[in-house]
């Protein structure tokens, strides 16, 4: 299959397990003008950091757009991340690009990664007339070497003649490093004033665990917000969206979600029910990036989500479906199509939640596992039908508490191994 | 190669990086005459709980020892764990015998496994005329399925009659798993009233991480001592020996180490000198115990020491190690051989310890491979002749602070997906 026809079996594949909250409708694979937001214009071209594909991104604003950001907590944060931070801060959350590189995260680069970050910064503002604290500058692919900075610069005026408001596949494809197909998603958000569209890009797929971060996810909205009122949506759309997905534990370096805002469409206010809205559909689109990350995870075969029920609060709930989701022993079962409930309870059991082991009880999709006094009567036949299939859910109840979690998760196979045993990230 | 003559390699190539404390001399293997201590016999055999090999194991005091142990903190402790912690409490740490099954964990089995685990323990007391309490059970292998405590039963009398103080290499057969050669060490180490000689023998091989307990370990000595000091003893030794092993990140529901003294040879006063050798000596045993469930990880083909230095203090040192030693993406890189280095600093940063990026250096064994202010300008060609060794040291020091941790760790190899992708333990 190419990869943009597998991206949109992915999406088709996802939507068949869950649903678009009411008054958010799908854009993005589907329509046939599947314009950018208004206000937006992307490309994606290759550069010469990576000998044949797309390797430079950008995103172009026609006037200061509202931003908002979540960046890696990673203590070893790559220059891109402390510089866009910092031109977040100086322009008071008021952006009109972002310019990204793969084939490099310019990270352990040092003093110099940090000046070669700024000269990206700076000749992306001075080919597009903006100031340099209106760009935001991102970079994924391997850590410790230099960037090519001559080779991006010169590559700036085609990057710039290239953009338009369906470039956005380009634009997916020149962030990618070893994902397989390019992520992108978009929805209409019918709020009071009028319709707003929300759409994104993003990248995995490995190094991937989230914390309070993301992988790059670059998304844009029509709809007329302050920053302030921005990040509140992205960061409470981000703790379930790409905070709750794990490939293989590792969290990156580079990690950066960023959503831009026009004010072309309709206004949302604080404290409304269009705000509440937005926030949904923005929640959707995310969660979508961030499941399509776990589609395509390094060497991936299986989807899985784990849900956490009746734990003693979310948080409990949060590191015990982590946990679950990072064993290596649960994810090899997983690729095994092993229905190796054991190793699920002794997961949580190490999670650190707090339970009594003869309240557990463990379901795959409608099918109980386990039920309470740790009762394993399944059928492994009925349980090989759900456990075979491309994407289910584990589901665990922990016993009578108020705490649910969901995360996403995949299976760990041979190829992951192959793939990282050569590939220097 | 057969398993014994691998147990032996092994052994011989762990000697090669570390040397024994001044006093301490090997004695297993090596020594022609490689009897258990003094007061002790030992037995494995096949019980047919698996089909072919062995998979009951029998250690026996001649009288009372004083006995210490540490157990899994998993919260799904299997029925044994239970059942050994009551016994220990009740003979007020005195113990006659230790019995242990592979094949089954007697994990997640509820009620009827606690009552299983009673009845093991109290066959075996009354085949060998010892008191129900003065048993520690134990047991290993699949979760979730009863124990065949009738086998069990039946197989009592052939497992006293082949008890005896040289079948040391039967018994630590008949606790193996997943375990490709069994793992057993002895030494002596000579106190001011004369020698003691300290043995163990351990299982691995997967769901290898323990906290603030292990796998399977049970130790001998002929040492003289009180049961709280040889606790205390033990506690201080685990922190450095098994708990500071990974193979997967997954802590196991049934971890034990337990250790028994006969009082046969010198006393170990506490606060003595003979207490601070005593001690080194047991760390010795279990340090080597220890590396040698790493050795043999599931589908490991390397050993790395991963040492953490400058940490602000022990426990964020610790922390950092074990962090880097259980990232898959680090684990495939030394699998691929490839000096990767970018990944070690990206686990370092997601770890939580406290550093400055531009501070850190880190070493292969004796070659720097980056240095203060992310200067890594090595050579490949020397880091490659490094890393294709089977063993090595991955050094990374994090600053000037005080604290320092080593951590052992394997490779994740393709091996280790086709073991639990298919095996449901």
């Amino acid at each position: 299959m190419e990869p943009f026809e597998k991206a949109a079996s992915a999406i088709d594949s996802l939507f068949s397990r869950s649903s678009l909250p009411a008054g958010v409708t799908r854009v993005v694979p589907g329509s046939v003008e599947a314009y950018w937001p208004a206000g937006f214009t992307l490309s994606g071209i290759n550069a010469g950091i990576k000998p044949q594909r797309k390797d430079l991104m950008l995103l172009l604003c026609d006037a200061p757009s509202s931003a908002a950001s979540v960046f890696t907590t990673n203590r070893c944060s790559a220059a891109p991340v402390e510089l866009s931070k910092r031109h977040l801060a100086a322009s008071n959350g008021r952006m009109r690009a972002v310019v990204c590189n793969s084939g490099n995260a310019n990270a352990a680069t040092g003093s110099k990664g940090l000046l070669d970050a700024t000269r990206m910064a700076a000749d992306t503002a001075a080919e597009f007339g903006l100031k340099a604290e209106e760009v935001l500058v991102a970079s994924t692919g391997v850590i410790g070497q230099l960037l090519p900075v001559d080779r991006i610069a010169a590559a700036l005026p085609a990057l710039g003649a290239a953009a338009g408001a369906q470039q956005w596949q380009d634009a997916a494809e020149a962030i990618m490093t070893t994902d397989t197909f390019p992520k992108f998603f978009a929805v209409d958000v019918a709020l009071s004033a009028g319709t707003a569209r929300i759409a994104g890009i993003a990248k995995g797929s490995g190094m991937i665990c989230p914390n309070m971060a993301t992988m790059l996810a670059f998304l844009c909205t029509d709809a007329s917000i302050e920053p302030s009122l921005l990040q509140e949506h992205l960061s409470a759309a981000n703790a379930v969206s790409f905070n709750a997905i794990t490939v293989d534990g590792d969290t990156s370096t580079n990690d950066m979600a960023a959503v831009l805002a026009s004010g072309r469409g309709p206004v949302v206010e604080r404290g409304s029910e269009d705000s509440r809205l937005f926030g949904e559909a923005l929640r959707a689109v995310m969660t979508m990036l961030a499941q399509l990350i776990v589609v395509d995870g390094e060497g991936a075969t299986k989807f899985v989500e784990i849900r956490i029920e009746g734990a003693a609060n979310d948080d409990e709930a949060q590191v015990a479906a982590m946990t679950v989701a990072n064993s290596p022993l649960v994810k090899t079962a997983i690729h095994g199509e092993d229905a190796n409930w054991g190793r699920i309870i002794a997961a949580v059991g190490r999670s650190g939640a707090s339970f009594v082991q003869e309240e557990l009880a463990v379901w795959f999709d409608g099918l109980e596992i386990l039920k309470p006094g740790l009762d394993a009567g399944f059928s492994e036949e009925e349980a090989k039908k759900v456990i075979s299939k491309d994407a289910y859910a584990i589901r665990v109840s922990l016993g009578g508490g108020p705490g649910t979690a969901a995360v996403w998760t995949c299976d760990l196979s041979m190829r992951y191994i192959e793939i990282n045993g050569s590939y220097r990230s």
